[in-house]
């Protein structure tokens, strides 16, 4: 590969590299979650209102808005609308459903829409007049990694907490299958 | 910026770029829980031991893991060898200075040490016999970022359970300070 290859694919390979196989191991998750709640004694239902501490949001809220960050930054890199996705889900199954359409729509986005995204301006509105504005590297970086993280592990706490049997393993499950193997 | 300079120093960009302010704002997120303690009733010296599942990490280690796994993603990049910080912190103060000791090695590391670091051969030991091994790209996006997060994010769940009043704010404070500004 050379250094310009490189630097043309990255934005690609960083955003939509990290958001399909960290959802993808999400959806794994959520797997032995259901696999678990006969065994365990674990009350599905129960799973998508808990929290963490009163004020924090639900495990739904944790989801939406993870699948909302992989979602937005891909549009946004490619200079696009990202696809309107209602909230409301209400089931385990409603949470895989919502995140096996954003990894449907990360799939989707095409390599070469992120030419140039590193460099492009990505400006957008927060609360109150206040606006983001940074080049799509820096955006990427200092905003949709950390929220996108911020609610992925969030997720994996309150599963965890509420007595969900899943380990490291389970959330690295992507590198491991593709970067660990026997040593000699 | 020309093309083959970003390509030079991302790696050095990607990753000290988010070691450095994320422990800084986890560093904040300790002031926060020592200036609460008084007048919000929380026994700072219960936090340490405080963990979100019985058989999950304590504070101390999900700190201690975090600030490895930056600390390990800088040294590999350069191919160096990483100080040794040994795993003694009782305190919250012991554990602020085990952060602010590896935001000084981060900061310390020669940008000019991670040219041709994305696509360097990663490789060591994990449990048993297996090895990871990849390039300096991958490396950061699938193994060193998910883990530094993982850690970063439970450590803040685990305050946030226990009571210490921190929002999205403290978490994602540097992006703030680089990037958000009134709108027109």
């Amino acid at each position: 590969m050379t250094t310009m290859e490189l630097t043309k694919t990255s934005m690609h390979d960083l955003s939509a590299g990290t958001f399909v196989p960290m959802l993808r191991s999400l959806l794994q998750i959520f797997d032995k979650a259901i696999a678990q709640a006969a065994e365990k004694k674990i009350d599905l239902a129960a799973l998508p209102e808990a929290r963490l501490a009163p004020d924090m949001y639900p495990l739904t809220r944790q989801v939406q808005i993870a699948c909302d960050a992989a979602k937005s930054a891909t549009a946004r890199l490619m200079g696009a609308e990202p696809p309107r996705h209602e909230d409301n889900e209400k089931t385990v199954d409603d949470l895989k459903a919502r995140i096996t359409k954003v990894i449907a729509y990360v799939e989707s986005a095409p390599v070469k829409a992120f030419d140039g995204a590193a460099e492009r301006t990505v400006l957008f509105p927060l609360i109150e007049t206040l606006v983001f504005e940074s080049n799509g590297f820096e955006y990427v970086r200092d905003w949709a990694l950390p929220n996108f993280y911020f609610h992925v592990v969030t997720a994996y706490d309150i599963l965890r907490h509420n007595g969900v049997d899943i380990g490291k393993r389970d959330y690295l499950h992507h590198a491991a299958g593709a970067h660990i193997h026997p040593g000699n």
